[in-house]
């Protein structure tokens, strides 16, 4: 079904009627052929499941500043090579390394049962094993409100509901603050540690790990655990049966030092305006339970294969084309902000920016905050891709994707392609986000998306620069 | 939606149409109409939710033959009590405890990478560290065919296909065979351990344990561990690029001796024939990875509730219904040999059995192994029951549950029930089989068909004892 609906897909574009271009469009009649024949050829390219593929398999967890995410920066460097990018780099920096290390965690009464938690990302280590009854918070609001030091002794456990699921994953936010957060009031309570119920929309045994925020510069002190939905409904139903609950948990997380990380960053230089730069990306590190698949090998999958798409074309466009393979996003955007601070005195060149990180499903939707001039290019893109079933979304939404920001803090112009997420947050830093939760025929619809957006920008002759 | 489905249904049975009884049906008017009320009763009621949750919150996992087994009979017995059962009683057995102690597996080449295992039922422990090449076998047909010695200091990993889907559940026993044998073919060449794609036919990252087969009366002497199917996946991969594969495990698996275990028995005393049984009931063990709320808190619950309906009719129906909990089926079966053996002497007067033990969607067909006169009954009891969206299956179909088959062994006559089994092999023996997986809607519409039959089996006049 889904094949035949690519097929059809192709075979609209090749016969759509071609609307007539007015001589101030700033796409040309060539231009938007170009587009479509690179969004036909995507749709029958198996390249950028080949790339997750291989990147999944033959490297498989990358947790950011790890060996794993060393191999997987000359994986992605030989991959530039291979695939005939014209300047291919690896962008080192330095950062300090947080190691999961062995988590035990069980429910000790009213009876014992193994539960299925993993520590969140900066996380202290328990000395020795921690043996305490549990506070039961429903919410994090219930436990911001709790007096300093009257959790001594206790372990505290943060409820909530499962996230709530939407295209979109407006229900992340939300749910997030116990997760980044939390620890700041169970620590200040004086509780020997603090588990959260997964920030996740799923309904399976699977835990969601996740970076926390640091308050004051600092890393939080005590162990922060976050067990499955199933696990934390579990908890739930025995304290509203009354039943004393406690718990025996011990975590080994804790951080390393010093260690290198990069950016893997991939160029096809511009025929004409090669220092004016369209760039596009993924993350190439992953969390350690799974191996990256959805999040975010696939990013790193379409935005490379669509870059090659374009490549492939007799001519290149106007503009250069950079593929960053950022190092060490779930770890804090740290790739993101090395590349903003290595690139900084050139953003003004950065004409636009996006990142593809909220999976693998079709896209569906083109937002942008870009300038006016460049506002009615992605009006115009936005009628090219319609056909992929994507519609155009607001013109002044913020964020090109997570490591864009700290480049659009700067002042350089976003645009998103978003993927329908739904089921985002089922997978979302769990073990289950393997490669099999891809399916091939959505991912080629992102690349067609990606490969006609990105060289319309890179060769459209409106001068991108401009300011608002 | 469903909700709509469950009212409709309650007011097609009150105003269908009656039609005309024969003078020898099997079923009286009578009859005819207290199944329908039981049948309108269930659809409304929470009693299965209600006993399933207990069970699965207040218990948890309950390994046959653990101190929570004990728990579980305990509770058992008291709901029994609770619920106004005639006679309650729980009948011990004892058995060899296998126990799965703590379990590592991890890739080591071409790089580290944790897998999700888990010990198979009857698995020998390591006795330190196994550090070994992995040979890889494509399927158990590939692993049966091996030299005597070949496999001396390597682990064998039995990969093969997920099991197909179905609502039978047919793809189980091929895709089974690894499990069950494949050790005997393993430890005869010589291998370290053995690790096999989990027998399920879900792409999440959970393991599926299960028992093992005997050979000789003899059970394994290595580890055998099954991993998920996308670690499975991620292995077979790595084998089709010709990387040289490489495990780490550590197993803690081990039979620890001779405990007590036991069934429960809870009867509804027969007001004509009190001495012929009408058996349902459903296993109370599970295993130590979930809650067993699928396996088989769900048969637990679907059989108690349809006999508390049936006790709270005005007057009790001419037969006994039993519900049998039995004890340690994960492990073998042992509590219905058990059963089988205490009451060899009064099987000829157990006139049906009939076991819930295959999930928890709707019940879509009813099958028999029963005598002439029976199955004319079964053949009626279909048309009452049809409106629960119910067929009428094969009249020879063999089995009515696992725990029934020592007694079908022995001439007892069986019905079954059988639910939509399509994604019971999904959860089936992993840690996901938790609460959250049963539609409460759907359990109910399983005490509908469970208390019209039943009703039906217990007070019909026909001579259920009979000879084929």
């Amino acid at each position: 079904m889904k094949l035949l609906v690519n097929a059809t897909l192709g075979a609209l574009l090749s016969v759509m009627s071609m609307p007539s271009i007015a001589a101030d469009s700033p796409i040309s009649k060539q231009q938007k052929e170009t587009a479509q024949q690179l969004m036909e050829t995507a749709l029958k390219s198996d390249l950028a499941y080949d790339i997750v593929e291989s990147l999944t398999t033959e490297i498989g967890p990358r947790l950011g500043g790890s060996e794993a995410e060393k191999r997987a920066r000359d994986w992605g460097a030989n991959l530039g090579k291979e695939l005939g990018f014209d300047k291919v780099a690896i962008e080192e920096f330095t950062m300090p390394f947080w190691d999961r290390g062995h988590l035990h965690i069980a429910l000790t009464s009213p009876y014992n049962q193994e539960l299925y938690g993993s520590a969140l990302g900066g996380a202290a280590p328990s000395e020795k094993e921690i043996n305490a009854p549990i506070v039961y918070f429903r919410d994090i609001h219930a436990l911001t409100a709790i007096k300093d030091g009257s959790l001594k002794g206790k372990v505290a456990f943060v409820d909530g509901e499962p996230m709530v699921k939407s295209q979109t994953g407006a229900g992340y936010g939300p749910s997030n603050q116990k997760r980044r957060i939390g620890w700041q009031h169970a620590q200040r309570g004086g509780a020997s540690a603090l588990v959260i119920r997964s920030v996740g929309s799923d309904s399976h045994r699977f835990p969601h790990t996740g970076m926390m925020s640091k308050k004051d510069d600092k890393w939080t002190t005590i162990p922060v655990i976050a067990i499955s939905n199933p696990d934390a409904d579990h908890l739930r139903r025995l304290h509203n049966l009354g039943k004393p609950l406690s718990i025996s948990l011990h975590s080994g997380s804790d951080w390393q030092g010093e260690v290198t990380s990069g950016n893997v960053v991939l160029d096809i230089i511009g025929s004409e305006k090669p220092e004016e730069i369209v760039l596009i990306g993924g993350h190439l590190d992953s969390w350690d339970l799974g191996t990256g698949a959805v999040d975010d090998g696939a990013g790193i999958a379409i935005t490379t294969a669509a870059a090659k798409l374009i490549a492939n074309l007799p001519k290149r466009p106007k503009r250069t084309i950079r593929v960053v393979m950022f190092g060490a996003e779930e770890v804090g955007l740290l790739g993101a902000y090395a590349y903003a601070e290595k690139h900084e005195a050139n953003l003004h060149n950065h004409v636009v920016a996006t990142e593809s990180d909220f999976g693998a499903r079709n896209v569906w939707r083109l937002t942008s905050d870009v300038n006016p001039e460049a506002t009615v290019l992605v009006d115009e893109i936005a009628k090219i891709i319609a056909p992929l079933g994507i519609i155009r979304g607001g013109s002044d939404v913020k964020g090109g994707g997570p490591d864009i920001i700290p480049m659009a803090n700067k002042g350089v112009p976003t645009i998103r392609l978003q993927q329908e997420g739904t089921d985002y947050f089922d997978l979302h830093h769990t073990p289950d986000d393997t490669l099999d939760k891809i399916d091939p025929e959505e991912l080629k619809q992102n690349v067609a998306a990606y490969a006609a957006t990105i060289f319309l920008f890179a060769d459209t002759h409106i001068d991108l620069k401009k300011k608002n």
